[in-house]
């Protein structure tokens, strides 16, 4: 074999190498391509993956992520623009059990490593619709829950409200002022696993047009 | 040039194409590794860019969006797993405006293609905490909006309750029977663009383990 044989037979190999990896390069991006969610396909998966979550590891939620769950609480909508919202986030065991003393249905306080009480502030509401604090803190307590979900996070929204019992015991335990409204507290924490979302779409709630 | 030099010649300009091409298609892939968002950075990005759209363009919604929506809503928590909740879909221009006559805020109803009016079913929830359609149909409401956000439309929460004349009024034109209590009438559809999201994070709303 003379040197210019031996060069083509070189170039060839290189070239097929190169062929090779180009073709398991390009596969590899469509992959990633394929895998990698498009904004509505997250949203709507976080929506319906999303569900009470009452079992945690011992894992404790970084202050960070607790920061990043309250940020989304408040940039839920409000009556009249109005953020008639206070937060109050527990990671005090004895604070927890203390709570759960008088809420027979927040089993997720027994081992959760925080909570996080939603309250309506009505020194912020408007005196003719002070109910605003009810939808407000409800669509905040929303985005929190589905932020969790987002972030690999499980709670649970456990009831204050509507129970009056239950939001004096909240009040009384936290040392709320008469005019911060508890809502719901929300036990947390890295999920399990155990709890599975529920699949709750019925056809009969749909109307069209007029009832 | 003999031909063995030419069939070099032309295996070595082969190589370099491929090559260039291998970098490209590799570049490629990292750009579309960085750009795909995680299911958190999705779902917190949607929390924080929805707003209350009032302006859209002439584009229709189609029924599977629609569809899509309103399975989210139902995706919602409920207090006891009662799902107290109905959705009425308007996409009648008329039925908008009748509506709009007694809601002087409901401005995004003056131009929307569509709307879904979220109403809480008091015969599913209990007689001992009926105020769950309020909280229940809330958290259905801003599941609602946040997928809108993540599916590109746009949509604005224009209460009904608290009002207690505009809930009434909603009930006559929709003919809503007494049992149905209407929450809040969402119009929607794709945004213009001229409305932002705002920043409503404040951390003298944030509490830690007691008031």
């Amino acid at each position: 074999m003379n040197k210019s044989h031996l060069l083509s037979l070189l170039l060839a190999v290189a070239l097929l190498l190169t062929t090779y990896k180009l073709v398991d390069t390009r596969k590899k991006a469509e992959e990633i391509s394929q895998s990698s969610s498009t904004k509505r396909e997250a949203i709507l998966s976080v929506i319906h993956e999303r569900k009470s979550v009452r079992n945690y590891t011992d894992q404790k939620v970084s202050k960070d992520d607790i920061m990043t769950l309250l940020k989304a609480g408040m940039a839920a909508p409000t009556g009249f623009d109005a953020r008639p919202w206070q937060f109050l986030v527990i990671e005090d065991r004895n604070t927890m059990l203390e709570l759960r003393k008088e809420l027979k249905y927040a089993r997720g306080l027994d081992g959760s490593p925080a909570a996080i009480v939603v309250c309506g502030d009505m020194s912020k509401v408007r005196e003719e619709a002070p109910e605003f604090w009810i939808t407000d803190t409800s669509a905040a307590t929303q985005n929190i829950l589905l932020a969790m979900e987002g972030m690999g996070l499980g709670g649970v929204w456990s009831t204050l409200y509507p129970g009056k019992e239950r939001m004096e015991h909240a009040r009384k335990v936290l040392n709320l002022p008469d005019h911060i409204m508890p809502l719901a507290v929300i036990p947390f924490g890295y999920p399990t696993g155990v709890e599975k979302p529920k699949d709750k779409f019925d056809a009969n709630n749909i109307h069209w047009e007029k009832w």
